[in-house]
C-alpha cells in the first residue's frame, strides 16, 4: 500500500509563480461566481484551552475536476510570542473518483496567505478608480505586507502610506516594505491616510469601524481583507449605504462574518446590493460606474481559492 | 523548516491494540457525554461528478488537551466496482498550542472503520439482556464484519446470525466470519432473525424500516449503526416509541440524520426521551431496566472518538 506523497512548502514555492497565483485566483472567483465550485459552509473550531485560536476548515469541488480539496488554516494570534507566524495549516487533494487522499500539501499555511493576498490584488483592480498614485494600508500584519506587495505589483503602484496602532510595528512594517523597494510613509490618524488614498486595502482585527463614512474621498476604492467574523468590523456600515458598486468573494459568507454583515444586519441596506467579484471580474459586472464612486469589495476568502491553487500544486507535481 | 510526520497503516496498526480502541473510545464517549469534547457540527461534501460519494470532515478538541484532530472520511459507493473499499481517509493532529499541524495519520479510513466498530460493540454491551447466545447481524459490508467481530468479542458471543438483500454477499460473510471462527447461520428474512436473537446490530445503507415493531422480541436490544443521513431509514420509527431506553452517541446529530430522527420529526416521542451512551457507559444512566425490555441506541459516529484514537496513536510515536 503506497504512503500518501507529501509536498513540502519549498516543492509549492518552487511550482508556482506570482502569476501561476493570481490566474488561478481569478479563475476561482469566476468560477464560484458562476456556481461552479460545490462548496459547503466552512467548518470553525475556536480553541480556548490552553491557548486562544481558531482553526478554519474550507473544502469544496469544482465541477467535473478529478480532485477536491480540503483546506485547514489555523489562526493562533499569542504565536509571535513564541517567534511563530499566527497562521498555520495545510491543503489535502482527494480523488473526486474513488474518495482516496492523493496528497498533502504541507504548505505552513503559505498558500492560503498568498491566495489571499491575490485575491484581494483582483478585488483592488476590480473598482479601483484610472488612477491610484499611492496605496493606503490599513493594518501592519503578515497580510498588510502581502496585500500591498501584491497590489502595487498589479496596479504598477511604487508608493504605500500606512496606518497601524502600534508605532512599534508601524517602523517594521515601514521598513520590510521599504526593503522591498516600496516608498513608504505613515498616517498618524485613518482620516489622514483617506485624505491622500483613493485605493485603500483594510487588513485588521478591528472590533470596530475604522474607515468612517465622512472621511473617505469621492472616487475611492476600499477593498476590506480583515473581517472574518461578526464580532469585528472595519468600515462604517454607512459607507456600504453610500457606495455605487459593493462586491463580494460569497454573498452567503459575507453577510454572515464580513463587514457587509453589520450593514445588512442593521437594516442599512439590502444584500441584494452586493454584486459578485467574479462576475466583475469576468466583465458581467461593473465595478466601478463613475470616477466619483465610492466602491468596496468585501472579502472573507473561499474554499474555491484553496481548491484552485491546491490542484495546481498536485497537477504540476503529479507527474514528477 | 521540518516535514510534516506522516504515520503509516502499518504504525497505527501496530501502535494499538483493539483493547487500546476500545477503552479509548470508551473514555470519548463518556466525555463526550460530559459536554468535554468541543465539536462543532460535522462537514459533509456530497459529489456527484464525476462519481457519487461523500466526504465527510470530523473534527474538535478534547477539552485541555494539547492537540486536536481533523479527521476527513470518504465514502465512495462504487468502489467497490474498481476493486477498492467503499471508505477511505485520513486523520490530521495539530497542536492545540499553536494551531500548526504536527502529524498526518495515513490510516486509508481504518481508525474510522474501528472506532465505529468499537462504539457498536460498547453500545451493544450497555443495553445487552443478561444471556446473550446469538448475535443478529444485519447487513454484509464491512461494518457488518467489524461489529460483529468486536461485539462477539467484547460479550463473549461465538454465533452470527445474518440477514442481506444480495445472496452472493450473504454467502461471502459468512465464509470470512465463519473462516475468523464464528458459528453463523442466515436469516432468510429479518423477521426470522429477530425470532432467534435478542441482540441486533443494523448496518445497511436501507432508505425504509428494516425492523419492524411486530417482529422484535421482547428483551431486544438493538444497535442501529448504518442510518447517517435524513434519507437512510433501518428501525420502525414505532419501535423508539416501544423502547424503555433509547442511547445516542450524540443527540443533535442522531435526531438530524439518525434513525432516531424518523421517530423524532414524525411525533411519535421526544427527544427528551433520549440518554447519552456516555452517561450509561458511566454508569450515570441505565441502559436497561429490566429484562423484558426493549432498548435502542442509535449511533452516527462523533468527533469525540476520531480525537481519542488519533491523540493515543500520536502519543505513542511522537517519542520514537
Amino acid at each position: 500500500m503506497n504512503t500518501l506523497p507529501i509536498i513540502t512548502l519549498d516543492e509549492i514555492q518552487t511550482c508556482l509563480s506570482e502569476d501561476d497565483i493570481l490566474s488561478a485566483v481569478k479563475a476561482a472567483l469566476i468560477s464560484h461566481g458562476r456556481g461552479d465550485v460545490n462548496s459547503p459552509p466552512p467548518g470553525i473550531l475556536q480553541l480556548n484551552n490552553p491557548t486562544v485560536g481558531e482553526c478554519h476548515i474550507k473544502y469544496g469541488h469544482q465541477k467535473g475536476a478529478d480532485t477536491f480539496v480540503v483546506k485547514i488554516a489555523s489562526g493562533f494570534r499569542d504565536n509571535g510570542k513564541l517567534g511563530l507566524s499566527p497562521n498555520s495549516g495545510m491543503m489535502l487533494v482527494l480523488s473526486a473518483q474513488t474518495g482516496a487522499p492523493v496528497c498533502v500539501l504541507d504548505d505552513k499555511g503559505w498558500l492560503t496567505d498568498v491566495r489571499t493576498a491575490a485575491a484581494g490584488a483582483l478585488a483592488a483592480q476590480a473598482g479601483a478608480p484610472d488612477k491610484v498614485k499611492v496605496l493606503g494600508v490599513i493594518g501592519t500584519g503578515e497580510q498588510a505586507r502581502l496585500q500591498a506587495h501584491w497590489t502595487c505589483r498589479l496596479l504598477g503602484v511604487k508608493s504605500i502610506v500606512v496606518y497601524g496602532r502600534n508605532p512599534e510595528q508601524v517602523a517594521k512594517y515601514v521598513n520590510d516594505m521599504t526593503a522591498q523597494g516600496y516608498e513608504v510613509s505613515i498616517a498618524p490618524e485613518v482620516k489622514d491616510l483617506l485624505k491622500q488614498c483613493n485605493l485603500i486595502i483594510t487588513t485588521t482585527p478591528s472590533p470596530k469601524a475604522l474607515v468612517l463614512k465622512d472621511e473617505v474621498q469621492p472616487g475611492t476604492h476600499i477593498v476590506a481583507m480583515g473581517t472574518d467574523n461578526p464580532g469585528k468590523q472595519e468600515l462604517d456600515a454607512a459607507l456600504f449605504e453610500q457606495a455605487a458598486v459593493i462586491m463580494v468573494d460569497d454573498l452567503a459568507q459575507c453577510v454572515h462574518h464580513g463587514d457587509l454583515g453589520h450593514a445588512v444586519r442593521s437594516g442599512l441596506i439590502s444584500q441584494d446590493r452586493a454584486v459578485s467579484l467574479g462576475q466583475v471580474l469576468a466583465g458581467e459586472q461593473k465595478g466601478r460606474l463613475s470616477p466619483n464612486d465610492i466602491t468596496i469589495a468585501d472579502l472573507t476568502g473561499i474554499a474555491a481559492e484553496d481548491i484552485a491553487v491546491a490542484s495546481l500544486v498536485w497537477e504540476r507535481k503529479k507527474g514528477r
